[in-house]
């Protein structure tokens, strides 16, 4: 195969034009480890006359997505549209019927319609590939799919949003609220104008899904994700985690046992000294544990031109090589059915902070409550000024059934003294 | 193709023992991820009565290894013999020659021979792959190839022998000397009775000669790796590194710059907020930094039954989907001379630690040898007895060129007041 493998390019926002910059600025190299030329025939976007930094000169501007989805001239292509449905999955379900080889660095799409497109993958016997669409340019996919292939993986989790991750290392390191610091990402390019996927999780949430099915050979569920976002992190849950030992970050989990899918995109509490606290800014991190391997752990860029290009050329090259493995690693029909296990049917420690009324007798009501529950703290700080001549109450429990504190802050959300809504978070421990 | 891949293992160490205990005990998820069975069909070892707690009943004992490299009945050859010649290069050369695919954990046969065998793989048209060679689980071989294959590696460092780690990380925590963790490391296990090859640096050099070639493309050359130990570390350099903010690790270093090849393993000084500083224990970590990807970080076991059996069936799978790329990422035959650079050629903060006669002048000597190569001092600890009389002086010195400092240090060597060699480590910045 020395035939150059010809691409089509949909999309060509910040990817989109990385891409192209990749493919002509590393071309030399790219075909030697491809074993061919890797060739640019057309290209598509929504504004043709928008300057995005790279020559688009040489390539065919194609208007119609459903024409170059079926283009004769076109191999693979390369779906860096964005967005669940839509064009995307309209374009990307025309290619593979069309027997094209589908790339794609879209999450939302991977974790909505993948279980589809791996199946129309395989009837066409073309290639489905996603790296770029999990964690930026770390390949994480492909470990899983490839390196730690041999193993049974028993759990994952990861920093899987570098906006949030970001936002909560300028929160941490200047003292400031979560809205002060997301306008200031806004302003910066770090965070969309609306940062609802982001701050809320949901980003995560897709690409945790679809690391859960490569991992665990399940069927994609991100329907099922306990998913919460940091917009109700607060300065003070920073600092009273900070003076406990701790630092807050948004954490995707998943684990796989007894037929019973656990997935959740959580903030928490990690250690200071565990490696997810050091993950600092736009870094993403990825941890898996295999029954032979023990522990793997990846870390780089979890967004950006660069490295989400590198993600999305790494599949192109694969692709060259003639490679053509499952898009989840076994057959989309292999994929074992999941229930969902729910988060609350653990145990472990957890942060709880709650704001009260500055008055006698409102410790003794929390604590209390805590005691009916059979929750016991292991440590607590009280002081700092809530505001409404109210006080911060912050605590750590010792490890506790989930269910029996969700009870407890019910409970404690009841209390008269209690000024707002409590909030929970979990310890990575 | 489900037919099953069949393969013939030589050599049944502890890795030997854990690729049949792995294939074995992981059969169903192997089949399903590798899209067909795999199947031991032969077995090899010096000693064939030895209990190794795995049934090797099923499998035929084959004595003769020239016989095994050329069995009808075998696909793919696994060789865990192990030694860079011998009977290991010999079964090699053979069974690629016999138009075997060929895995190998080897990472002196590779370090060593690894063209040869590339040249011999490609001429057969066969696989030749060697991912548990270097870091043990971590699949850092398919990052470099796969994953990363699109950039330009600019550098590449890490931690890749587990036993100095582990010596080191001991030393750090029971303050013991290099000889007593050595000793306790060989009763448990951690250290072979001949330790010569990884406390050397030459286990480490073995591999990083290997992820060199991969990274940038080049030809390997092992015999230019700049190499050197841990046996000459003292307790005292591990405490006055601690109390200047640093921790001592054996860190492979390369890089590559106007078509020259900086290969160098050397116990370096590594800030204590550095990401290696935290790989503690057997552990080992790659970093590599990529022209649009930026920086990837692995970590992982980088040794022990499992993690180097999970790196071997990872190689085994990926042959029986059929891939077949290059060894070292391109054709051997294009991958490009590289002259040697050394090190004392750059520049950069370096400890220095000489112990001297307790008696006045002495600093003044010194001082002036360094004033005199042009060598400024950042900090410096004048305290602790050196025996016979002696105190140590251990400093770090401001950026310097490497060349200076190797001066200063030649002649601090010949200064009447000081004991015993000067003792030099570069930092890692």
């Amino acid at each position: 195969m020395t035939e150059p493998l010809r691409i089509a390019i949909a999309g060509l926002g910040t990817v989109g034009a990385g891409v192209v910059r990749l493919l002509t600025g590393n071309a030399e190299l790219i075909t030697a480890r491809a074993g061919r030329p890797i060739e640019i025939v057309a290209v598509n976007a929504r504004e043709r006359k928008k300057d995005r930094g790279v020559d688009l000169t040489p390539y065919r501007w194609q208007d119609d997505l459903g024409l170059m989805a079926e283009a004769d001239d076109v191999d693979v292509v390369v779906e860096l549209i964005g967005g669940s449905d839509g064009p995307a999955i309209a374009f990307a379900r025309k290619a593979l019927k069309a027997g094209k080889g589908l790339v794609s660095a879209n999450k939302a799409m991977i974790a909505h319609h993948g279980a589809e497109l791996a199946t129309l993958a395989e009837e066409a016997g073309k290639p489905l590939k996603f790296e770029a669409a999990v964690a930026g340019g770390i390949p994480v996919i492909k470990a899983l799919g490839g390196g730690a292939a041999a193993n049974e993986i028993s759990s994952l989790f990861g920093i899987l949003n570098g906006t949030c991750n970001y936002i909560l290392s300028e929160m941490e390191q200047k003292g400031s609220n979560f809205a002060d610091v997301l306008k200031e990402a806004q302003a910066l390019g770090y965070a969309e104008a609306d940062p609802t996927f982001d701050i809320d999780g949901i980003d995560a949430a897709h690409k945790l899904a679809i690391l859960a099915s490569l991992a665990f050979g399940t069927q994609i569920s991100f329907e099922e994700v306990e998913t919460r976002g940091i917009r109700e992190i607060e300065a003070v849950d920073i600092e009273r985690a900070a003076a406990l030992g701790y630092r807050i970050r948004l954490v995707g989990e998943t684990r796989y046992d007894d037929g019973r899918l656990f997935q959740r995109v959580h903030p928490v509490l990690v250690p200071v000294n565990h490696p997810l606290a050091k993950v600092d800014g736009s870094l993403n991190a990825v941890v898996a544990d295999g029954n032979f391997v023990g522990r793997l752990t990846f870390e780089g860029a979890g967004a950006g031109a660069g490295p989400t290009a590198s993600a999305v050329v790494a599949d192109i090259i694969d692709i060259a090589r003639g490679e053509l493995q499952p898009a989840f690693g076994v057959p989309a029909s292999a994929l074992a059915p999941a229930a969902p296990a729910h988060s609350d049917a653990g145990k472990g420690r957890s942060y709880v902070r709650v704001a009260v009324a500055d008055e006698p007798g409102v410790m003794a009501d929390l604590t209390a409550i805590l005691r009916d529950c059979d929750v016991s703290i292991e440590s607590l700080i009280q002081r700092g000024d809530a505001g409404d001549g109210g006080v911060f109450i912050a605590m750590i429990t010792h490890e506790t059934e989930h269910s029996r504190l969700a009870e407890a802050v019910r409970r404690m959300a009841d209390c008269k003294a209690v000024l707002s809504q409590p909030m929970r978070m979990d310890l990575l421990d």
